[in-house]
């Protein structure tokens, strides 16, 4: 008999009739044997509607009085979910993140968990229940209410896994696991057995959102291992955990079509532009992923950075402050980009990996708008419109085609191009 | 400068705009000089909505859970209008009924409140906040939140009132306050400055429905002044209070259109005939309102009772059993029918009231199906489409008439009649 985590999102508890069906999947587990903790997002898109409330009577709510406000979308979602439980014969007791002994720092809005105390929790799965937990939520010292931020209840469900010591941290999603691509591009892609919480770190960051990047931190941090499966298949998904000793050279191939790269020219070339530039992006709050310096022929040097279209209004206004100041004369955005990643732990002692994307890509007429790397992840920045074709001939070239063929998503791919337009 | 707790039901706060022009409100008292505890409903229709959600999965959901639910639509209503005030310039903190320091007991989905600890509202208050009380919930001595029950807010507000030691307790709805008779069908209604709680207690027991009575038994019993008051208007209501040393001999007028009547024919008149069949009926949960007895020439009686419409399939299901039981040979309903009740203090020692009463009637040519009293009340049973005259008969006889009429409400007796008919 093993002890279960078992996380549901939003989309899996978005009506009363998936609430039953996500109670009929807890007790299946429970009458095999299990002893099961659930952990519950708020239903579909409820925390978008209260966000949305808030906005009409205050501007710039306070956050004590938002997360208060935020948390009842979980303490409705995980009581139906107990209620539902029950329905079925089965004893069930829900907990709010108070409850539930999940204690947090003060920073309201993003709060961190600062420990478990998973004592009322045990005693309720000792007695025969099934455990139901508020995702997202927890209480700082002063017993004021918290949350973690959005995706938050991917980490509650890790820190609750590691806190009761659980053999297992299953998170169910509308997808089956980790892919070595996005199967709706990719039509080769290949579910993955097992992954490295590295390469899932690394893939996250560039763009596949299987699982929220905190929650695989902490999971690497506190070594839990989680499960990535579907909320409505019975087949496995993918386990994310410690690194097997043998590792491939290439895991997996991610995809971003959501940055914007921005180009700024002819910038003097002296001490401390560079330092002024992306210290003036990040006062307001511009993420910036890649950056990228050529020195032009006349000793004035043009920096280019990507950064999410979300972020796009905030970098121009900066810049606008921003060019006198370093003395650059203008700058350009190209908002037609896709960011393609190759990612693998083997990649730190293969040098060839390189040489070989970009080959490929050359080979394929694929014109490379920028390059960057780390030790586990080389990524190119293409035409948005060549995106698709980039992600599957690099797919082949890495020997990741998978044998079977994802009928249902052979798009062409001006089809798949259309998708994965802006504003998707 | 005073403390006022000032509730807002769940029409007040329906939409985030009314819950703004509560927030207006409740700064426009602050900034009049008083210190203010606010106490807020679900809004709207919330709780329907969640009862709604609780039925889809559980058709019997277990108590804890419903609780910890439906507190959560007072959590919301709460923090939108701490936020809104906010907005205004105004420091405000929400409370759940667990951070005010209700205590009630383990009864859930109708506990009843066993003490309050207002240190920490009271704490906000002396730090110039605005506080805001989450209505209808508390904690029982495990920690659990329970709810008070369907409008447990007005407890919520009186109780608090009484733990502050408040000045007055304003309880907001969509009425001016209390009337000698419903103006929406007696045009020559008028507001009452004052009523006595045993007065408030009749009427509302006898159909109007301003005020919650579980409310005003708690503010009678620790001797609360409640303010019943209109949120859409500046104007004063009417205090709730003591009686004062000059009563008049009718307070007012309240008819209630909700009951039926059903009368048991020919039962043998023995002892323990009455008792069996009324103990049957409570076991079915039958709230029986009036109960008249009459002995016809054969020496059988017929019983009759009013019960709310709703409990009718319940009385008719535990009669089928009961009659074979108590002897009796048929039973009848009478879904026509609306109580009539003259309430007031005054009525004790002057007893020419039934007396004018029943010649009024007569002399309108309306028909009285039964009649009972209680030392401060006279209710008559009367035909539903006789109710607005019987009414405004009455009314006028007692000289409770004002001065002005009610234009706006000056509908026709047949159009009154209509939108009194059962199911409205």
């Amino acid at each position: 008999m093993s002890l279960i985590v078992a996380k549901f999102g939003g989309t899996s508890v978005a009506s009363t009739e998936r609430i039953r069906n996500v109670a009929k999947r807890l007790v299946k587990m429970k009458q095999e044997g299990h002893d099961v903790v659930a952990v519950v997002s708020a239903m579909g898109k409820s925390t978008d509607e209260l966000v949305a409330m808030a906005a009409a009577v205050n501007e710039n709510p306070p956050a004590r009085e938002m997360d208060r406000l935020l948390s009842t979308g979980e303490q409705v979602s995980m009581t139906l979910l107990a209620m539902a439980i029950d329905a079925l014969g089965v004893l069930a007791m829900s907990f709010t993140g108070r409850q539930a002994g999940i204690r947090t720092d003060e920073a309201h809005e993003k709060a961190k968990i600062v420990s478990i105390d998973a004592e009322r929790i045990m005693s309720a799965v000792n007695d025969g229940k099934i455990a139901v937990i508020a995702g997202f939520q927890g209480i700082d010292a002063n017993g004021e209410m918290t949350t973690l931020g959005r995706g938050g209840s991917d980490t509650t469900a890790v820190a609750v896994a590691y806190g009761l010591n659980a053999d297992e941290c299953q998170i169910f999603s509308d997808v089956e696991g980790v892919f070595t691509a996005d199967p709706r591009v990719c039509p080769h892609a290949k579910k993955l057995d097992e992954i490295s919480y590295d390469d899932m770190l690394e893939l996250s960051s560039a763009g596949s959102g299987v699982l929220q990047m905190r929650a695989v931190e902490f999971a690497r941090k506190y070594n839990v291992v989680i499960h990535s499966r579907s909320a409505f298949s019975d087949k496995p998904g993918t386990l994310v955990k410690e690194a097997s000793m043998e590792k491939a050279v290439v895991t997996g191939i991610a995809h971003d079509t959501s940055e914007v790269k921005v180009t700024v020219r002819s910038i003097p070339d002296v001490y401390g532009v560079a330092a002024a530039l992306f210290t003036g992006l990040a006062q307001a709050q511009v993420s910036v992923d890649m950056i990228i310096q050529n020195l032009s022929n006349d000793g004035l040097a043009d920096i280019s950075f990507t950064c999410p279209g979300k972020d796009l209004g905030r970098a121009q206004e900066a810049l606008k402050k921003l060019m006198p100041e370093i003395g650059a004369r203008e700058f350009g955005v190209d908002e037609d980009i896709a960011k393609v990643s190759l990612v693998g732990t083997g990649m730190k002692s293969s040098p060839g990996v390189a040489a070989k994307a970009f080959s490929t890509l050359a080979e394929n007429e694929i014109n490379i708008l920028a390059i960057s790397t780390s030790p586990i992840r080389l990524s190119v920045v293409v035409r948005n419109s060549q995106a698709v074709d980039a992600v599957r001939c690099l797919h082949t070239a890495f020997g990741l085609d998978a044998d079977e063929v994802f009928e249902e998503t052979m798009l062409s791919a001006e089809e798949i191009a259309a998708k994965m337009a802006k504003g998707r």
